[in-house]
């Protein structure tokens, strides 16, 4: 008998439309770059955002031992509410509460790292066809995530003469009647600055005039320089909603635990109870972080010296100081000093070194001359930059630098205009 | 000047479509009833699937250590890769490769949970206006994911009569050319069934038939009575392929813990390199499981004694058995007895209650009456069954039957027809 449904009679699986557009620029370069280390000399990875890598920066003790005592206690085996233990709740927003941005156990909801929350941010606020406003360079996985759901990107410029600040005028420009979301990234990665009150004020003001909500992905915050402050984005204004993402990854030194959070600040009740609803729905979809890790936050909050917080700082910075004052000197390189996070951006003159088309030409023969690889800034659609991870040991970046300075010095070549005179 | 762009003016923040579309039925459900015990008689919950809640279900001891060893060394604080470790995914491999079914550690994908491990297979199969078959009754999540992503959902019907076995002739009459993915759940939550090696035969060659791949959510798989086997839908076709969902949850009751994976079984290379990449983009968007966990796998498979297995089953089979032959004499209760898993069905005789308009009213009451909780199956789509989670320490278990036997006998109505004759 004819059948009236059409069906297959051939096998024909292809991935979805939705993977296929789930793109990561970092592993489209990288996988396309030959990295073939000078044999003679042993490869210094600048290129890994883990800050765990090579040990020297191991989690304090009672990180650990806050672990251990939650599976001790046999209290977090089970499931945890979607968004987390009340209790673990409270004591993240005890942990970043303050007058001028309070924090209720309501207000946050627990994720699996900061990428889910960031995920859940955007899954809330957009639909397919809007919009989101995304600082350029920035972390590639708003653009990732935005991509794959249909959400367009619109780029904003950081400005490096300036500190990386926002170029208002630009980002302005870019607001249309599509636009669902603000994205801001402070302390910033790829470029490790960290915005002044003043400045994050300046943004504010455009949001509120635009009535844009902002996505602040503050994972790093707190990882600011000794004399440089830096206030979250929620306790400058109480007009503009805000979800603020966060984590253990950065400060803690433990990314692989995969413990993330949103914290909402909404005092003049823009989102209301419709995105908080929305969230929490979202979080259902394959529940978040692991429970063990929720029932360790009280004693990782409460128990880490801020020795450890401190130290790590310390290293940060002086590494950071090593690295600009050495490329500071060579011909060539512009590279921008930081003011947080564990990244430094490395501006290239190409004109000066004709034989490479690009920055990814550039570091690809950084490798294979010197096998010192650093992320090209394509990667963050900023091209003619490198960064640099400053979470190596000392002796390291060090040797790094060294070699990043013979390398220059070999294809460095005077502007013709120069020649001239 | 006179703006090109319109701009908002006004504050006006709604949540998505996808977040409206995200439903939980279980929550529409529950949230809905007026679950207000009888003060006089101690709440009994037969309504929560997670296993730890009573206390009476521990995990091993070897499990906790296996999680304590991975902390101490120290070795699983970074980021692992997006797919996890490649020695915890070969852990999986081997323990899961049979001659029938090979798996290697590139066949297997770490998760967050098998809810992620569901999401990313129905993200990487299906796209928006496809149709995914579901079982009727069946386990929340699958719809929920696949509507708040577009994607339809076709109920095929299980037959209680047969002990839960798919109605075939209706499974293959949803079929159409949209349908991207069979799902079948092995054994089953919320029936308590599994099926035989005939009967996964049968749906294998419907699958075949029609070219159709399956997501076998496998996450009870080996928890099943003494006497009964439950091979892979994986071990029995190596032409129909195969993504085979499990976890960590279940038997090694640590469901928040939240490790999942997803076995890929594509022997005649239907799924080949494009699927295989499309769930390894897709699990860069959050990354999957805690790497804590992660690093525990190994000794979690080596080290927990058989007898830990064994005395869960024995538990789960003969607190199966106390509520079934409970229930079996309940007039107006059909409840069918499982074979695996942590769950029994119970059909009720909805002409003998006349006061209950359906399962809902019913069990709502149960509570009000007796503070007996169990959910009304219309959350797995199936109305006029209840669903006993026979997790619960044997006392309750006895107590909570007493209980529904005195509501059935005092609620129960001889049919009209019986009063007749
Ligand atoms: C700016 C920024 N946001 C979010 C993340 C992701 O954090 P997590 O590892 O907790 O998902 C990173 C990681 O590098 C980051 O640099
Ligand atoms: C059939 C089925 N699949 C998947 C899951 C989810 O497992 P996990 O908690 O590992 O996400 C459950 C949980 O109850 C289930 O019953």
């Amino acid at each position: 008998p004819a059948k009236a449904k059409s069906r297959r009679h051939m096998w024909e699986v292809k991935p979805s439309e939705m993977a296929n557009n789930t793109l990561n620029p970092i592993r489209a370069i990288v996988d396309g770059m030959k990295i073939t280390p000078n044999p003679e000399k042993p490869m210094i990875a600048l290129s890994i955002g883990d800050p765990t890598v090579f040990g020297n920066l191991p989690t304090d003790e009672t990180v650990l031992q806050a672990l251990k005592d939650s599976i001790d206690s046999q209290k977090y085996n089970g499931y945890a509410p979607s968004v987390g233990y009340l209790k673990s709740r409270q004591v993240v927003a005890n942990f970043y509460s303050c007058p001028e941005a309070p924090l209720d156990a309501e207000d946050v909801i627990l994720t699996s790292g900061c990428s889910q929350a960031i995920d859940l941010c955007i899954s809330v606020l957009c639909n397919p066809g809007d919009n989101i406003l995304v600082p350029c360079p920035g972390f590639s996985l708003y653009k990732t995530l935005a991509v794959s759901m249909g959400i367009e990107v619109k780029l904003y410029n950081l400005l490096p003469e300036k500190s990386w600040e926002v170029d208002l005028q630009h980002l302005e420009s870019l607001i249309d009647e599509r636009t669902s979301c603000l994205i801001v990234t402070n302390p910033s990665n790829p470029c490790g600055s960290v915005f002044t009150k003043e400045h994050l004020q300046q943004i504010l003001k455009v949001a509120s005039k635009h009535c844009l909500p902002i996505l602040a992905d503050e994972i790093y915050s707190d990882m600011v320089f000794p004399g440089c402050s830096c206030p979250s984005m929620a306790s400058l204004s109480s007009s503009v909603p805000i979800l603020s993402c966060g984590g253990l990854a950065k400060r803690w030194l433990v990314p692989g635990w995969r413990m993330g959070w949103i914290l909402i600040h909404d005092r003049n009740d823009i989102f209301g109870p419709e995105i908080r609803q929305g969230l929490v729905k979202l979080s259902q979809r394959i529940l978040g972080a692991c429970s063990i890790v929720q029932g360790a936050l009280e004693g990782i909050f409460n128990n880490t010296p801020p020795s450890f917080y401190n130290s790590t700082i310390s290293f940060l910075k002086s590494n950071s100081e090593i690295c600009f004052n050495e490329l500071s000197t060579v011909p060539g390189l512009n590279p921008v000093m930081p003011s947080g996070a564990m990244y430094l951006m490395v501006g290239i003159d190409m004109d000066h070194f004709p034989e490479f088309k690009n920055d990814v030409d550039f570091t690809e023969r950084l490798v294979i001359d010197q096998s010192v690889f650093c992320l090209p800034a394509s990667a963050f659609e900023y091209p003619n930059f490198f960064r640099i991870v400053v979470t190596v040991p000392e002796e390291m970046m060090v040797e790094a630098c060294v070699r990043i300075r013979e390398f220059c010095q070999r294809y460095y070549r005077p502007r013709s205009c120069e020649l001239d005179q």
